[in-house]
């Protein structure tokens, strides 16, 4: 039992490290749950002596990198989806990820004129329009302000855009992947409107950006007044670049466009400034022709990364964990339900980790399978009350000429071999 | 005031694009809180014009980096403390941090034989000695078994171990740098102990890692029943290489050397293994000659990061803000005192950001700075009511052999130039 050498197991206990593989055949050997293989297994193979080489030395990668193993764990774009990867996005690898926090390295990009580089010594931050006394901050003055910290999702409206007309992208980082959630730092976009003054006719706000797309969009006061902030951090470090580095106005729960990146002005006004990205885009085409417009909050949402089309199951029948993710741009996520049958039963799935207002959560459901095919649903409700539609209630509502604002059930098929598609059923 | 024009500031808007120089004579125009310059300030540069160049696509960086500007914010190791880089530690730049999550590019390495290189297809756990049922789990096998996720501090026993003899090292990257705070998602080491079936007589675990060192330690059942995690993602990706990828064990709350990376083996036994690491290594030894032993759990500790040595103020008198981290192993931060004059006069410092057991905590305290000289100081309280104690109460206690579970007060003197260095004051 005790082990009176130390650290350097002698070489009987070597030789002990067999291990089973694990293969239908191991499985069937009578353990309790068919989710580990008896040492000694008559299938075995030799332990990879990996503990025979030293390895890298801690000076090796001052700046820390992921495992060669899983260079396959990336943002992905759609070629067919743009003209240009300058004017595109790429999409989160949801299926690739645990709990609730996105690693920056891993949040989807959107933008409209490429990732604009700034030297933060040269930044500015200007505040103008209605305001008793414009001005203009640098990096090192706004990191006078008092500061907070949140986590928050972020995600562009247009997530989901292109199942409104019905399944089209097989995996969840295609369909789901426009949304991310980190913890941002940085101070409140209040505490600066009050510094420079508001003017009481001020009500609404114009964020642009220092890109070359200069993208703007137009806020109410009441919101700016609210909850945002301007963050220079995201998950304890200086924000990335493709994320608005060195400076970018948070808008919690509201669509990510609106989250302007390289933010170097705020403009009070008294009206919407009626932009490109506030009319011809980012609003709601309605089968009438009259399209809804400034429908800012994100609504409930979720969806199963685990099983997914990029993630089929591969252990086969017995124990299985599903797992997904959870949001609304109304607070926090109160109860998810998952169904395997396509929404005949439901079955409520296990929230774990923080639950923290317009944050990520995340869900699971485990179940034993016994391999027959599978219609994976989830279906989340927020603490407002509010239950995520199925895209057909959706459709009924609002026609199928938009991409935005989908929050719809997604629905996955599993086949009896594990394999899973996108479909959707009605 | 409204830009009918859309994304493209006309010429005449781009003329109004001029920005204050920040500086004394800046300063001293007269604004409410001398934290930004006016709009127009005689002191004028023409701004950046970014937004003249497009810039890299979503397909540049499939797995983001940080930006150029960030070169700096890095791991350091201290070459004179250790012999050789793979039995060494780097640390974590606490004074570039923001919030309570580290990038997982940044959390301090520490390793006794340098980094393992693990394929996590091939890698096994596995439990024997004594249970019911010895077993062997592949990475596949543990993703059957329920997930959990949860924010945790990791602290290696010897941070601030120079400390203990007085003021040594200049910044807190330095002092304090041998702390994290990650999300970890895994399964309960309790549900796969309980798989295998721990007999009655066990009473303590011995958990081994695959690298070089085959690092070993001795943990009671009671806290591997209790909250203990084994771990395969931190941050929402897999772990890290230098964290132990693809698997290591989570010991909430305690020494960091217990939480074993490269994670192999847990072999159940009736008592303490008396390994290395928990005999001649990670004991107090105290003047009498004997040696403070088992003594798992990382007391309460704080640490100011800004201003700090590496982190001076730049910016003169007026509005500061101070930042720091607080944590405790027995649970919640509950309080964290600030001191500008070494301990003579205390204020409550603002806790902000989640607050959650066992976690990072990170608090502030806004002040106008004279420009006279400080002694910072930050105190904390966790929600046992234990008090961080000053260095000189821990000598009493402990004499000054030892160089583990130092959780004394850390002073910081400013001089009127804003510079800072590390100090001790009795």
């Amino acid at each position: 039992m005790s082990n009176p050498t130390g650290n350097r197991p002698d070489a009987s206990r070597r030789n002990f490290l067999k291990v089973g593989l694990i293969g239908s055949a191991a499985l069937a050997g009578g353990l309790v749950s068919g989710r580990a293989a008896a040492a000694g297994d008559p299938a075995i193979t030799e332990i990879k002596d990996w503990n025979r080489f030293s390895g890298e030395g801690v000076d090796a990668r001052p700046y820390g990198t992921p495992s060669e193993f899983e260079s396959g764990v990336v943002r992905r774009s759609v070629p067919w989806l743009t003209a240009d990867p300058i004017s595109s996005v790429n999409f989160t690898p949801l299926h690739e990820l645990e709990g609730i926090i996105t690693p920056n390295g891993l949040c989807f990009e959107r933008h409209h004129a490429g990732i604009a580089v700034i030297d933060p010594a040269e930044h500015r931050l200007m505040i103008n329009g209605l305001v008793e006394q414009p001005l203009v901050f640098t990096m090192a003055d706004l990191k006078r302000f008092p500061r907070e910290n949140r986590v928050y999702f972020l995600e562009c409206a247009a997530n989901s855009g292109m199942e409104w007309r019905g399944a089209q992208l097989n995996g969840c980082q295609y369909t789901h992947g426009m949304v991310h959630c980190v913890m941002y730092t940085g101070v409140r976009l209040k505490d600066i409107l009050n510094e420079a003054g508001v003017k009481p006719a001020g009500t609404w706000l114009l964020a642009e950006g220092a890109d070359a797309s200069a993208m703007g969009r137009s806020i109410p006061m009441e919101k700016a007044l609210d909850d945002c902030m301007v963050a220079f951090a995201m998950n304890g470090e200086a924000l990335r670049p493709e994320q608005g580095y060195p400076l970018r106005l948070v808008v919690p729960g509201w669509e990510g466009n609106m989250w302007i990146k390289w933010l170097r002005r705020l403009e009070v006004g008294d009206q919407p400034w009626q932009l490109r990205e506030e009319t011809s885009k980012y609003t709601d085409l309605l089968p009438s022709g009259k399209a809804r417009r400034f429908t800012f909050t994100m609504e409930v949402k979720s969806v199963i990364t685990n099983p997914s089309p990029q993630a089929p199951i591969v252990h086969g029948k017995g124990a299985t964990v599903l797992s997904g993710l959870a949001w609304s741009g109304n607070g926090t996520i109160k109860r998810v339900d998952v169904s395997l049958d396509g929404g005949r039963n439901w079955h409520a799935a296990r929230i774990d980790g923080p639950s923290l207002p317009r944050a990520l959560h995340r869900f699971y459901y485990e179940f034993d399978w016994d391999g027959s095919e599978l219609f994976l649903q989830s279906r989340a409700m927020d603490e407002q009350g509010y239950v995520q539609p199925t895209k057909d209630e959706l459709r009924a509502a609002r026609g199928e000429n938009t991409i935005y604002h989908n929050n719809g059930i997604q629905t996955w098929h599993v086949n009896p071999d594990g394999v899973v598609e996108n479909v959707e059923i009605s």
